[in-house]
């Protein structure tokens, strides 16, 4: 009978070296095959947002492509902002609206072109053009699925459509990617 | 009442001319915000598929990734092959078999590994490392969403899994590219 506390031992002191190699970013800790709704989902401290990176670069090592499951709850929405990757969506769920500032050409962003966008829809955001999506249906929440080129994301986000481009703010790395981007040790003299 | 027939004849003029502009291979022609199942499907010959692409190279103007809505038929199956961009499946449902062969340093595939592949799950095909998809759930289709960087795709396919990777075949464009591929003009000298 006492063995069993041993072997309740023994299998955390295992269970414990296995999380840790599965550290929130080691690339080799992950399955190849990841069931979505397991893997780790946080609101990165914007309210109403939830994001789970699906496939990631610094997550899982992709160099390319990167995908996001997000989810706006009624009223939320992205800041506005633009990048220079390819951003493709495909909503699965709810409703929303999309504004685009087809102008990266001018000084500033100027007032947006507005589309409805629903589920089972698709669309993209040419490279740098100015954007912002918005759960603007009130009953429902809006989930879509995100894949962007060239990760990871580099974002610059606008106080409002009338901000010089020269004047918006670089966030990166993004929430996100945070804790996972590896930042250059300090010199200790 | 002699005005319908006219007017019903303008219209359809009109409606022709649109339809012209908007034809399978011109990126113009496409409303930003699209409805998925109204997107063109097709199994272009492989028996047991449904491709759709969701945003494309050829058809969209997107020069960095590309998205295809997919669905097997139990049985069916991709070719085994390889291509060099990455690749991420999100599995909307049913179930399957991934056979993944991690060896594209030796001289041809080999034996495979076999993933159970799952709704909400998520797997991603490293660059070059060989790979078939298969709907081995007799009872349900299996539809995946697919992510590939650097479009349009450029396919090697193999026969089995012992052919060498000098002899794998080429298929580009590959079969849903065809129609809007621009192959060069033939010198009528």
């Amino acid at each position: 009978m006492r063995l069993i506390p041993l072997l309740t031992l023994s299998f955390l002191l295992f269970y414990s070296a296995v999380t840790t190699q599965a550290s929130p970013c080691s690339i080799n800790g992950f399955p190849l095959v990841r069931n979505i709704s397991e893997l780790p989902q946080d609101s990165y401290g914007r309210g109403g947002l939830s994001h789970i990176t699906v496939a990631g670069s610094l997550l899982h090592g992709l160099k390319e492509v990167e995908v996001w499951l997000q989810t706006f709850s009624p009223g939320s929405f992205t800041p506005i902002h633009r990048h220079s990757c390819e951003e493709v969506f495909v909503v699965m769920k709810g409703s929303g609206t999309l504004y685009l500032a087809e102008s990266s050409h001018a000084k500033y962003p100027g007032k947006p072109q507005e589309y409805l966008i629903f589920a089972n829809s698709t669309f993209h955001i040419p490279v740098n053009e100015v954007h912002q999506v918005w759960n603007t249906n009130e009953h429902e929440d809006l989930q879509v699925l995100v894949i962007i080129s060239r990760p990871p994301v580099k974002v610059f986000t606008y106080e409002d459509w009338l901000m010089p481009h020269t004047a918006a703010k670089l966030k990166f790395p993004y929430f996100w990617d945070e804790q996972c981007v590896q930042t250059p040790q300090k010199d200790e003299l």
